[in-house]
This record gives structure tokens, C-alpha cells and sequence, in this order.
């Protein structure tokens, strides 16, 4: 940066001719209130004219505020996460507060590098987006104090503030779809089971099929170990060999359900005329996959907005009881669901 | 945070039995070599037995040095961004620096304000995507020498160090494709000109018309206000409406690619049987739209820990020439282009 003399906050008093301590509360949002409003005006126009910015380092020693918080995420080009991001950032810059982000790839070293990484810069907070069901860091890091929303995803711990879509009610939502359509064998391509959108999700589909008087035998759910196109692709494999009828496939994402596209196209199954499919978050462009996917849209920029939020209270108020916030889902319909082949 | 007491670094050099400043060399990567190993390694110990972090704000008022940059973004959920904000961040993470992130949605006011937080927060330089052609604030921090590495796009001035892809020559080799397929009458969807990237993807397009001896009329290129499918899709539809023969369009960029798929579509065009579509990106999933998008592939990863590295250099030699990056491109061929009609 410029190596310059700064104009420092004294010579900003002096100018508008008022003590120290007036233009510090005058140019502190937090404080500006407590100002008379043509003095503040006075203070403005000298740190104008004078070139003078607030030194947020030395105020932060000060007072133990950085304005900054750690937000973890597990990879930012998963689709998934830049409108999280954003949502998080646009709260944020309302206040004047800025996120590091870090990408931990979901592996326990770098995640705890990161935290220390952000506990040395002071962060007030954390924002989460890489929680697994057991997770001791963040227990630990919960049970101290910190504060913590976590997004997307929750421990099992239902203490830790958090901000999810309701993945259960969006569960119900596809499966009341296939079910109108005429399907009865339905069958779930389920996410990993450490993590609670697998579970949550793996848990709905099984509460759907009682609901809906569906036939449910075991291999009607098939595990993938990841959230991607080739654990979709492998799942899928395995279901066809397993012999379950099936005519409509709900997978546990998106990503999943693009693998399942490729097996059926290599089985030289049509969808949605053989099988139909629904997919999970209704990410970018799947209206333009080809056929367009049927997926539950998860709002992931109000996600990130309302976790950000929740953070700003939790910091501007301890002792406030923790809560935690489900969002609601739709259903985007699309191309990749129509009636059962007859 | 946890409020409580920090073990001081008097207190770690005390208990290894060391004086202080050695004690903070040995804790601080530049300067451990200067410490006798096994010293070193006593300093370590003792600072993890009183659970001792380093305090770098504290660190950084008294050397300056934030480990802090800015990074300017039009808005990380373009899916052009988050590969290149990851490169950044992995290649900033080797050697323990953190990038604090902005979305500026390319308006100067947002910029301005993100670029003056910045230095409040004492980040020790910029890398920027944000760049227009014409970009006095820009400008202006570069010629107080403040240390900043333009990607993806670049200013007028190129005494500015950047990193951008080779457009001109990935325009030379979508170009070369169409006219091996027999596509002579091509056109081009240009996006915005006052950004380097729409700019020369334009000129390119003129001089390959040149180099191949193809039609070149001054209605060929057809200009988008920005990057994206509505942009797109008005120009095709203006193109169209002129009568301007063509066989092959050569987008502006993917999305743009996409806006054009959609005025095909509406007109009874099929692609590519009717007409040739290339894009310019390959962004993720377009090898999953209908039909598969022909694309040119800039690798936006490398990018970003191009210019990650870029900066570094340039932090830590300052009298170092700026130097700018062309990184290739390559052609990804698929569903999107064919021979033109018979």
C-alpha cells in the first residue's frame, strides 16, 4: 500500500473543532448517533478534507472487533456455494463486516488449519458449510463459546445455530410428484450418510414411501459415497443390477441424478419415457441439461443471508438462546418426469 | 471469541529459555532459519504447552504486513469465478495468506467503496476482476504503486500486470474449426466493448475472417450490452432480422451461446444440422446442455493461481518489472457444431 502519512483522528478533531473522543463516536456507526447531527456533519467534512481513514486494525486491538468473519466451505466451485457466498457477503457488507473464506475439501487437517488460521486474525465468528454429524471440532469450538451458524448442513448437536433447507418437507414434495404421476416403485439414490442431508433426506424418502403406501424393501435406497456424477453413475449400476422394479428415481442431488442420466442413456433407457428422475437443489442450468432435470430448488442465496444474519445477532447479543432456521423448498417440474412407461 | 487470557510470547521465551525476539523468530516462517534448530524446536514446544497463537494483528501493526489481499469480483455466482477464486486461494494458502472477497456487480461506486475497506483493513494489494478498459480508479492505484494483478480481463493501460486467456488466438482456433467443417459464412454475438475480453475476441473474430478469406461485411458482428443469455438471445434476434447470411455463429461467451440456442429454438432451428454454435468459456455443465456446447476451454483455475503468484512476486519485490500472463486455450468439440447445411 502507499507508503503516506495518514491523517490521524486528532488532526481530524482539531479541524472540525471538537475533542478526540466526538469524532471518534462521529465516524463510528456503532456511535454516530450519540452525536449531534451538524457536529457530525463538521467531522465528516475535516476527515474529508484531511484524507483521513479510520485505522480498523489498531480500532480492532482496541476494542476486539475486526469486523471479519471465518466462513468454511468445502470446495467454492461446487455450485452449490457461490450464491451461499454472496448471500453471506451482501449481509455482511451492510454492516460493514467481511468474510474469509477458505476451502477445506472436507478434509479434518485442513478445516482445523483454517480455524486456528482464523482464530489468529480474530475473527468474531464462524460461518459453517462443512459440518458432518459427528464433528468434534466444532463441538469444541461450540462448547468455548464461539460463535457459529453453520449452513446447509448440521451437526447432530441441535444446540448450534443453524440455517438448512428443509430437506425433509422437499423430500415429500418429489415424491407426492412421482406419486401423482402414477409412479409406485420409487427408488433413492441417497447422499453420504455422515452428513445430515444424506440423513435427512434418506430418512424422508423412507417416511414417504409409508405415507404413501409404497413398496419398500431394503434395496430400495442405494448409497453413494459422494455428491458427484460418478458415485451417481456407480449407484445407479448397482441398483439396475440388483433387479428392484423401479420407474422413477429420486436422487439425493443434482450431481447424482446427471450420473443416473448417463447410465440410463448407456442402457438405452430413455428418460422420462422409461424412468423418470428428480434431482436435489436445483443448482444452475439444470433447466438446459438435456432432458431438463425435475429437481427441489433450494433457496442457497437466502440461506447464506439469513446465516449471516443469524451471526450478526448471535454477535450483537450472546446471551440470545440459540435458534436455528429450516427453509422452505419448492418443486421446480421439468422434463425428466412424465407418467410410468405403461 | 473465547475471552480468555493468551499466553504471551515473554511467557513462551521464558519457559525455552530464550529471549523474546529469538523466540518470536523462531515462531515466524521468514525469519526461523535465522534460529539455531534445535532452539527453534524448544521455542515450538514451549509455545504449544501454553497453547500460545500469534497474535497478527498485533504483528501486523508493527510490521505492516497484513498476509491480507483484496479481491475484486463481479459477482462469484458467474460460474466463470469460483475456479478462479479457488486457484487464488490455493496458491495464497502455501504461504499463509488470506484474500478478502467483494462482489462488485461491475458498478464503480460498490468498487470504490470495496477498494477504500481494503486499505482500512491494511491488505497489502489487489488482485482484480473486475478490470474495465477505460478504469480511472484503477488507474489511479496503480500509479501510487500500490501492488495489484489484474485477471481474466485487463485495462487499456499494460504497464498493469495480468493475467487473462489467449482470446485472441482460442478465436483463431474456433474459427479454424468452423471453416474445416465448411462454414463460410460465420458470424459473431461480441460482447460488451468497454471490457478487454469483448474487445478482443472481436478483433479476432475480423482477423481470422481476414486469414480465411471469408465474407466480412460490417453486419457479422452484432453486439451484446452484457454477458448473458438475454443479451444473447437479442442479438441473435437482430441478427436474424437483418438477413446477413450465416451458417456458424461464434459467441461472445457461453451464456451468450445459450441465448442464441434459445432464438433457434423459437424459430424452428435445429443446432447444428441449421446452424453451427460455438462458445467461449466451456464453464462447467456445458458438455450437458442440448445439444453439447462446442466451446473454447479457458482454464480458469490456472489463472487464478497465475495471478495469486503474480502478486505474490510482486509483494515481495517491489522493484521486480510488471510483467503480464497469456495463458493457452484449448478447443473442446462437441454436439454444438457440424457441416453446414447442403
Amino acid at each position: 500500500m502507499r507508503r503516506v502519512e495518514r491523517a490521524t483522528l486528532k488532526e481530524v478533531a482539531k479541524r472540525a473543532g471538537v475533542h478526540p473522543a466526538t469524532a471518534s463516536r462521529a465516524l463510528n456507526a456503532a456511535t454516530r448517533s450519540l452525536v449531534n447531527a451538524e457536529t457530525a456533519e463538521r467531522v465528516d467534512q475535516a476527515a474529508h478534507q484531511l484524507g483521513y481513514t479510520p485505522n480498523p486494525i489498531a480500532r480492532s486491538l482496541k476494542t476486539s472487533r475486526s469486523a471479519s468473519i471465518g466462513l468454511l466451505l468445502p470446495d467454492i466451485t461446487n455450485p452449490l456455494f457461490p450464491p451461499i457466498v454472496r448471500g453471506i457477503e451482501d449481509v455482511l457488507g451492510t454492516v460493514g463486516y467481511n468474510a474469509w473464506i477458505v476451502n477445506t475439501d472436507n478434509d479434518p487437517d485442513r478445516e482445523s488449519a483454517a480455524i486456528e488460521s482464523f482464530r489468529g486474525r480474530s475473527v468474531e465468528g464462524f460461518v459453517v458449510a462443512t459440518a458432518r454429524l459427528e464433528h468434534p471440532l466444532l463441538q469444541e469450538l461450540a462448547a468455548t463459546g464461539t460463535p457459529m451458524v453453520l449452513v446447509n448442513r448440521r451437526v447432530a448437536n441441535p444446540s448450534i445455530p443453524s440455517v438448512t433447507p428443509d430437506d425433509a418437507a422437499g423430500v415429500a414434495m418429489a415424491m407426492r410428484h412421482l406419486h401423482d404421476l402414477g409412479h409406485r416403485e420409487i427408488v433413492h439414490l441417497a447422499g453420504p450418510q455422515d452428513l445430515s442431508t444424506g440423513v435427512v433426506r434418506r430418512q424422508a424418502f423412507r417416511q414417504a414411501l409409508e405415507d404413501l403406501r409404497l413398496p419398500a424393501g431394503p434395496g430400495r435406497v442405494v448409497g453413494c459415497t459422494t455428491w458427484s456424477e460418478a458415485a451417481g453413475a456407480e449407484a445407479m449400476e448397482k441398483l439396475i443390477a440388483s433387479g428392484v422394479p423401479y420407474t422413477a428415481v429420486l436422487a439425493g442431488n443434482d450431481l447424482i441424478a446427471l450420473g443416473c442420466y448417463d447410465v440410463l442413456r448407456a442402457q438405452a433407457l430413455t428418460c422420462p419415457a422409461d424412468v423418470s428422475v428428480v434431482g436435489f437443489n436445483d443448482t444452475p442450468l439444470m433447466h438446459r441439461v438435456d432432458p431438463p432435470l425435475t429437481s427441489v430448488r433450494v433457496p442457497h442465496y437466502e440461506i447464506g443471508a439469513e446465516a449471516a444474519r443469524l451471526l450478526l445477532e448471535v454477535l450483537g447479543d450472546a446471551a440470545r438462546h440459540p435458534r436455528s432456521l429450516l427453509l422452505p423448498l419448492t418443486l421446480s417440474v421439468r422434463g425428466s418426469t412424465g407418467p410410468p412407461p405403461a
